[in-house]
């Protein structure tokens, strides 16, 4: 079971440092997943990445169904062994990945009927399948199956896809076996605030250990986005976690948590690094760029990562020239540390500027 | 300057265990020398390397000239503070690529003229560019121009080409300026026995640091190769470093350690590494094989590297077919310590099982 305690909250905005424990450790919010969609942080091993403080990471459920399976996994004795990381994993329910990547072909009451993209097998994702499957990895933090309506949508259409994924979500706490895996739900509703009072006031009403927000980081406007995230956060209890699915920016992240968000995954980093745009604390850099051919200094002198540690500019753009693996592992190293850094920063800000909860030393 | 120094020889063959002291530091021989073509071990980091034990690596002069210029890696403070490799560095001529890369236009007493591979700009490489550009690297070790001739070719050819080399040998050696840095001819002559007797004694007529003999990595059969290699050593003084260009497998490296040669560069671990085939100590295996796919032990259970040491046949497998960077890098990293501490064996077996040099403690 998971256990969440809100350790200190601003004094000016929403935000609050917490500390989740699950089966394999503590992670302390705000924190930041990085996205590790196949079983690995792309081009980086699992040392490294406790080598740079990531506390938790987040896994695709629907890319390891397809490969190498999740009984596979579950004989090689669960996600954790398999990727040599000990520290705590969320898993998605693989229902974002069934409606973005494969040949969709049917949705029904009981799941989603879908074609494989990697060689076409036709497949079956329930309530009950995304229950066990993340079972059968063993992560830490498992989501309800949830339909992802497309962006822009009509209010009907957003309305009945938010309701089937409320039921799910019923079934999904109902099937669950595992009661160490602590089970998220994911509020959806689209951009309507009705919609969203709905799904989280029932969703709470089923009684989850966390609330994911889902839909909200599909390339809307940012002021709705902001307004639908801080509608939908005043119906969630603050005593659970708040999980922002896909965000984002560091510009980004900061907001939500002024809003009381308390956990993020993205890709960003990860696939900013692997194209060569790298975060610093002076904004981001587009390491191609031939300004930086003959450029002695590291990519941030303020960050402390290996990559800067070692390494020039200059190197690291002739090898994203050269297009050598080393490129995106030097580059992604580094913008995780960023995140984990930002990460650690903004929990400092808000413990030092802010206030222990009250009754925190009872 | 270099200093080569024979520590012990062998009782039952020609195997000697030597050290060469350098600018960046003492290797001990035999030796194998990784290949950096681009400046970077294919997705490993120096820091890596070293941890592994790897003693000097192999840079290609013909690929750091074309990108990013030996210019601006001069500027930047010369190729190991650029790659930060702090240890020894070996650069080749160039010549190879020229020969294998690029397009060719004419080859003359004065030099190669030939268009590059990445752009199609028309270049010229001569015994005066390769010193200048090996210079400006500012490797520990540098290679003579030479005529690489194609595999199988007539005496005809192998005695013009040997005899070209030959002079481009002594050019090099004459214009040389950086005294540092030591200069190893390569003995060329294809598979004629007197051809490479005369390349031999030419260039020992004309003195270098170390002999490197070239041609015999073109797939001729083994025995003739090995007869060849056998003969030219037999020109060649003891008391210098033999190399011996692009070779190989364990296997081949083992017998021309017993015939008397010291050093070895090869692709061959990182690439198959980089392809799915991994060395063991029994035998190699080809890792995306089904048989691997719920085989949670290691690679090589008697081996101690990292990759060994956190992953499984399993996950190396899934991340092969998966297509993962991290596939590549793990795969690397445990050949080529498999190939480092192959030779830290050979060192031991010649020290434990031979003589120290006569006059050692002289």
């Amino acid at each position: 079971m998971m256990k969440f305690e809100i350790i200190y909250r601003d004094r000016d905005s929403k935000a609050r440092v917490g500390r989740m424990t699950m089966p394999h450790g503590i992670v302390e919010t705000p924190a930041f997943l990085p996205v590790a969609t196949q079983g690995t942080i792309k081009s980086l091993t699992s040392e490294e990445l406790c080598g740079i403080g990531v506390q938790i990471i987040c896994c695709n459920t629907y890319h390891l169904f397809l490969r190498p399976g999740h009984r596979t996994i579950e004989k090689l004795g669960g996600l954790h062994r398999f990727m040599h990381w000990e520290r705590p994993i969320l898993t998605d329910s693989g229902g974002f990945q069934v409606y973005s990547l494969s040949d969709l072909r049917e949705v029904t009451d009981k799941g989603v009927r879908f074609k494989s993209h990697l060689d076409g097998r036709e497949l079956f994702l329930g309530p009950e399948e995304a229950m066990e499957i993340q079972e059968a990895l063993g992560s830490d933090i498992a989501l309800v199956l949830d339909e992802c309506p497309p962006y822009p949508t009509t209010w009907e259409y957003a309305q009945n896809s938010m309701r089937l994924s409320t039921n799910w979500a019923k079934r999904c706490k109902e099937i669950k076996k595992d009661k160490k895996q602590a089970l998220f739900a994911i509020v959806q509703g689209g951009m309507y605030p009705d919609l969203r009072e709905e799904s989280a006031k029932s969703l709470v009403g089923i009684g989850f250990a966390g609330y994911a927000i889902g839909g909200l980081s599909l390339g809307e406007e940012k002021k709705v986005t902001q307004r639908i995230l801080e509608h939908t956060l005043s119906f969630l209890p603050e005593e659970a976690p708040r999980y922002l699915m896909g965000v984002g920016t560091p510009e980004d992240i900061l907001e939500a948590v002024k809003l009381g968000v308390d956990l993020f995954d993205c890709v960003l980093p990860t696939r900013n690094g692997r194209n060569g745009t790298l975060f610093t604390s002076s904004g981001k850099i587009a390491i191609k760029n031939s300004k930086f051919r003959e450029d002695d200094s590291p990519i941030d002198s303020e960050c402390r990562c290996s990559t800067c540690g070692h390494y020039s500019r200059a190197y690291l753009r002739h090898l994203f020239l050269a297009k050598e693996i080393l490129a995106c592992r030097l580059a992604t190293l580094h913008n995780l540390y960023f995140y984990t850094h930002l990460m650690e920063k903004i929990r400092s800000a808000i413990i030092e500027e802010g206030r222990p909860r009250e009754g925190l030393t009872d």
